[in-house]
């Protein structure tokens, strides 16, 4: 033992502040075979374009293409950050030439990437009740201070931003950054309304702080059309834009693109250089292909009926089976349904009883950075095989009917 | 431009410490058409496993192998972690459990995650004069304080470590971390000598520091057997080691095993959680295919004879067409030769000149972290057509012999 503790003597400061996530834990454990998962926030693997893939490498490997194995720029393949500046005028209406593009690898080397740039130790950055951990845990590692701010059906209520900004004000705290996904938010499933996001844009403005926006289930509406993300109305630059595409392709080519002012994207870059140097260049000439082949649009299509039909088979499920008066949220894409017990009874506990039952699913208090939320719960809809997923929104609603009584 | 200075006002203070290195701007640049370059130290496009990766990636995909294109662990896929175990203990003499290895998105990830676990603000890190600066770049980071120590033909000259250590030390300062590359040196070329090794670990127990040890081209021997590196005689955990499979397999793929102690693992797996959450799955199934086929054993073996000829034909093109009396090393593997011009040349001015002719190299200047080496030059052998080495290093050579006189 005292060579370990040799080792850990030598770790730096920061290394105290790093934990790990516990819902990663939970999904760990829920991948027991013979658990029914509504844990993870996974795509479902049935949904991956197998064919695709080894036709598009098989192209590129006949042809002897050596940049597709071959390091890359920092920023990410010129031709992919071109096509992606069309798609996203064409499809989302914001107006970006390739150089306020960067390829990341993954959304959450985008997070990281920006908070890199953007926070300072101690600098409050304002995050939704709940949010997704990923965006909070590169705060704080930065030494950002997240402070929550509450939502409701239509997203995070932005009178209440400007309000907590001003009493932050007062206190002699600045906002630097607030951390936002406004499509099928993850873990709630709602999404902020249009008004909302007109006047978001506004109270960052007038108190001068950055938005980052995170948006990996945007292209997953299962009901109407997405909504144009804040980035299409960022008239002076301070929304840091991050569009994954671990859940319209794949996860494991780990590519998201972030799209920034171009300065910002500059600084990004450089940043980049001694962290990871480059996104994989094999995973990017493939999705290359991908978007330019046409198949990311049909494929999107595929994914918005399979997914669609599982959400809608869920809140059926959720409807015929919990108990009356227990409130959810009735989300329009995306991957989850978010779940208010009523207070007093403590989701651990449910889960706790769930899982006897091999039925796994995410206390929603991991969610909240200042820990509240331990009456609510998130549920997958993602990846639990269809056919036993009536059987699992049974179990816990069997489990709620007898604690709420 | 009001709005530039807006969002660049909003820039976190690390941003200023943040810039781009010279050396890539210089690469941008020699890739144009017409420019024979000696600058890079990439791998050659020509020597990929182009029919290798086809096939694989066709298997994985015609199976609907659906974890291939899933999210997996931070540390990385189980099966690739375990053929790992056993190959580095069999081929390098280390002995590690597959929970003392994660496999990074490429070396410089590693690099940064050591150095984010170990590296406080202010905290002196030794490197080598000259070292690679990717290395240097994750120190500076995070607040970390290079001081470079001489090299010699033997590599780092491990007495003048020893009295830089204590020279510090005399000075309040404690040395947290000296990172190193003991094969096939970049920029050096040469190889730290056996002995050296030995004595570098006891100086490393003796004042406590860490030793990151970073081994992109250690495969890549052409004359004997790679000496085993620093981590096969680490008793205490001390060494975090960096294999990347870059040069091996390709770059494209951004892959790198981290070796260390499993606590200093366990930590980096943590910190990546909000970095970038996991390496490539993609990438790390089509290795693990290389790996077990017996891929990897016969690739590096076709690499030894690539390589080699060409450091053969670079060294007796300079012999040939240098003016007598400059000193350059005489590697035994690896990409790289490097130049010591007669004090007073200064290796920028020889640039602009051979640039004229289309023919790139990189300065030595920008690998020595105290601002000497202006009359050092790097030449690497690793990309430039065959054909046109000999015009370009005869055209440096001509250019030199009119400076010497």
């Amino acid at each position: 033992m005292e060579e370990k503790t040799r080792v850990s003597r030598l770790f730096a400061e920061r290394t105290g502040r790093m934990s790990s996530s516990i819902i990663r834990e939970l999904c760990k454990l829920a991948v027991r075979g013979e658990v029914v998962s509504l844990a993870g926030g996974w795509p479902n693997s049935d949904a991956f374009p197998y064919a695709f893939t080894a036709k598009a490498i098989r192209k590129y490997m006949k042809e002897k293409k050596g940049e597709v194995l071959q390091y890359g720029t920092s920023d990410g393949v010129k031709e992919l950050r071109e096509w992606l500046a069309g798609w996203l005028k064409e499809k989302e209406g914001i107006e970006t030439e390739p150089d306020g593009i960067m390829i990341s690898a993954g959304a959450q080397n985008g997070m990281d990437l920006c908070c890199r740039v953007f926070v300072n130790e101690g600098e409050v950055c304002l995050v939704e009740l709940p949010t997704y951990f990923g965006g909070v845990g590169s705060i704080r590692f930065y030494g950002g201070v997240p402070v929550g701010v509450k939502t409701d059906d239509e997203g995070v209520v932005v009178d209440e931003v400007e309000r907590v900004v001003e009493k932050l004000a007062g206190e002699g705290k600045r906002v630097k950054l607030m951390y936002i996904q406004p499509n099928y938010h993850n873990p709630l499933g709602v999404t902020l309304s249009e008004k909302r996001r007109e006047k978001l844009l506004e109270v960052a403005r007038k108190f001068d702080f950055v938005l980052m926006e995170d948006n990996p289930y945007g292209d997953l509406c299962y009901d109407g059309m997405p909504s144009k993300p804040l980035k299409s109305m960022d008239r002076d630059g301070r929304v840091v834009y991050i569009k994954s595409f671990a859940k319209v392709f794949s996860p494991g080519i780990r590519l998201a693109a972030v799209v920034a002012h171009p300065e910002v994207v500059a600084k990004m870059v450089v940043a980049r250089q001694f962290v990871d140097c480059c996104p994989p260049t094999l995973s990017q000439y493939l999705f290359l292909e991908f978007c330019r082949s046409g198949m990311l649009e049909r494929h999107i299509v595929k994914l918005r009926k399979f997914y669609g039909k599982r959400m809608k088979k869920m809140i059926e499920h959720i409807e015929k089976y919990f108990p009356q008066g227990i409130k959810f949220t009735r989300p329009r894409g995306g991957f989850f349904v978010f779940v208010y017990l009523p207070d007093g009874l403590d989701a651990d506990a449910i889960l706790e009883e769930s899982m006897k039952g091999n039925v796994a699913f995410v206390p929603g208090k991991q969610f909240f950075v200042d820990g509240s939320g331990s009456n609510t719960l998130r549920l997958s809809f993602s990846q639990a095989p269809e056919e036993k997923m009536e059987e699992a929104i049974r179990s816990i609603g069997e489990i709620l009917a007898k604690k709420v009584k």
